[in-house]
């Protein structure tokens, strides 16, 4: 996420505050998950946080599902002394267009992760050491599926909405396509039906820097004391270079120098652009989990909607009931505007209900989660739909 | 290079043959080479070769100036069994686009390479083993350098020619702006007058990768019997991302698998693309340097012919007396068209002969190293532009 200059200070009235992360071990004993790869994981231990209250009839729930680099944490603080909130703390709070003064907002680390839920970290019940390079290959219908049982576990039977940007986007997707009749609306933001070769190749990178990291021994580092943070750092440099456009990579870091006027004739670090991913890249390996990196990435390289459709993009929304709003961002090369067209075309075949936003934002991918961004068009078109599809459901309710 | 299907048969008339590499030592003794950085460089071996014959005026020298990875050997084979020719052997021969049996054609590896000129594996004579990271920092700026000092050596006063793709690109830019007397005509390709910070970053990505690569040894993995393979295939697989374009990557590729119809939930090369770049990283290890990776990516980033005129681009051309022909391709996203204009927006405000040329290419930026590209549209311009500029120059005589 950009920092921004001269950033307001937090107004705390709509912050949901101090929250809490919550736990559920779900798909115990007989009851594992049957995967899309051919095997079977359970017990799978759940990290979520929620927001603002479910109603009495349990229809003002919104499922947030998160990027790549993304956890359970997306609003508020678990202790009053963090230094930032969770990562789309501008969008959901009370009166943020997550309102959470209206809404019951759930979020859930995703199947495969390292903040909480399940994932190469884990202990194998099996054998009592982490899972590493044994943990199976999950997919994003995977991570759908450990949604959906978590919900069942809240007594939620069907979503107001799902939202999400970049992985989060594709999950939306996939909720709105296999369960259709639980989710009434759906938001996809900064997505793709299908990761790009383009795509799959970064992802490649990233995942080849990790696993010719001479500590990563075969994923199974963690008994080592020592881990494959070079690699994860690489790959994490890679990602950020794609999460930016040129435009904001330009107009934030152009050519300047990080500590002189003149060149120092150094290798690292001597220009601003250089330390900002050197940054990204050491801070990234402080929170997460290499082997997360590899099973999660390697999911983004498995979707792909049209596929179970005989690659006919539009026949995978012919039984969605959902109403949508995809956006997508003017600057985003990496899931460009054009793949949230296809999107959009291929749900109108289907007369499906679809508004649709190509916000001119010059942040590229990561505009989602730009705070300028989420104040301006993204915020309002956000909440805009919501009011709407609110009233939509009383007035059916009510007619 | 991307290998087009259904290629022909190579016409052979057309081949400049058989073609030796050819060694000098320049900048021996006292006479050191004074580098930009501050520091000074001597002995210089330069690794060369030409084709065609210098005519007794000595006016019929066409410099041809490599890429990144590129080297001395422009056409021709080494040995009667060499799989392929030079890089640019498509471009260079009798009767091709550089016409061997009309002009004088000389390449040199550039300094701080790998293939025959000095570089941070040569032996440094202070110490007797190879200079490893105690090589001085060099620039586009002192590889011109030893490119004059080579044509000193060879007699060859003022350049016809001088030509090049990419970081030959900018070479062909830097001679023409330092040596404007000794330049008449100058090609710059898929080039810039400086790196984006996006361009910056990708570099440092890939730099990023060797130095963390535990058997770099702080650059003198030499003696080691180990090498830093892992990093600099990470750095090649990025930078090949960057020559390709998306469009290219699609249809070359597409969302493919590499061997079954189904997903096999394996990390590696599962998808063609994946097995593409794992090729082109490990074919790379086999024939480059880490060390020279690192010091030649430094100088592409070093690189801003604006910066010596207060960035003012239009004053670097104020003494050109080069007549231009600029080229760039229209799906190069790395080094894009927008960056040509520049170059030829400012070489126009100061009434340079420039021809410009966007060509419609879905490559990317490796377009100008494409078959298909070079026989058609880079091909017939460069031709024209050299034919025309020989009979100015003859018709400039005769009146």
């Amino acid at each position: 996420m950009l920092t921004q200059p001269g950033e307001q200070p937090e107004d705390l009235s709509q912050s949901v505050g101090l929250v809490e992360r919550k736990y559920v071990r779900l798909f115990e004993g007989a009851d594992k998950l049957n995967l899309e790869c051919g095997r079977s994981l359970g017990p799978i231990d759940v990290a979520y946080e929620t927001y603002g209250q479910l109603n009495e009839k349990k229809d003002n729930a919104i499922l947030i599902t998160h990027a790549l680099s993304g956890d359970a944490h997306v609003a508020g603080r678990h202790k009053k002394e963090d230094r930032k909130p969770g990562w789309w703390d501008n969008m959901v709070g009370p009166g943020k267009p997550f309102d959470t003064s209206l809404y019951f907002v759930i979020c859930s680390n995703c199947l495969g992760g390292c903040m909480g839920t399940t994932g190469p970290s884990s202990l194998d019940p099996q054998t009592g050491r982490p899972y590493g390079l044994s943990f199976p290959m999950i997919t994003i219908s995977d991570m759908v599926e450990v949604q959906r049982a978590l919900l069942d576990y809240l007594g939620i039977e069907k979503l107001l909405a799902v939202a999400g940007g970049s992985m989060g986007g594709m999950q939306v997707l996939d909720w709105a396509i296999r369960y259709p009749r639980q989710v009434a609306a759906a938001i996809p933001i900064a997505t793709t039906s299908r990761l790009s070769a383009q795509g799959i190749a970064f992802d490649a990178v990233g995942r080849n820097a990790i696993l010719t990291d001479q500590q990563f021994k075969e994923g199974m580092y963690y008994q080592t004391g020592k881990y494959p943070g070079a690699g994860l750092a690489v790959a994490r440099m890679v990602g950020h270079i794609t999460y930016l456009s040129e435009e904001a990579m330009h107009a934030k870091f152009g050519r300047r120098l990080q500590r002189s006027e003149d060149y120092q004739y150094e290798f690292s670090n001597e220009f601003s652009v250089e330390s900002y991913l050197d940054h990204q890249g050491s801070s990234f390996v402080d929170r997460f989990d290499a082997n997360s990196y590899l099973v999660v990435t390697r999911a983004l390289d498995y979707f792909d909607l049209g596929a179970d459709f005989d690659e006919d993009l539009a026949s995978a929304f012919a039984e969605t009931n959902a109403e949508f709003l995809v956006i997508s961002f003017s600057s985003d090369w990496h899931y460009p505007p054009r793949d949230s067209k296809s999107l959009v075309n291929a749900m109108r075949a289907n007369d499906v209900d679809v508004t649709y936003s190509d916000i001119t934002a010059d942040w590229g991918h990561d505009s989602f989660l730009v705070k300028e961004v989420i104040n301006g068009k993204l915020g309002f078109l956000v909440r805009s739909f919501l009011d709407n599809l609110d009233k939509e459901l009383t007035d059916a309710e009510e007619s």
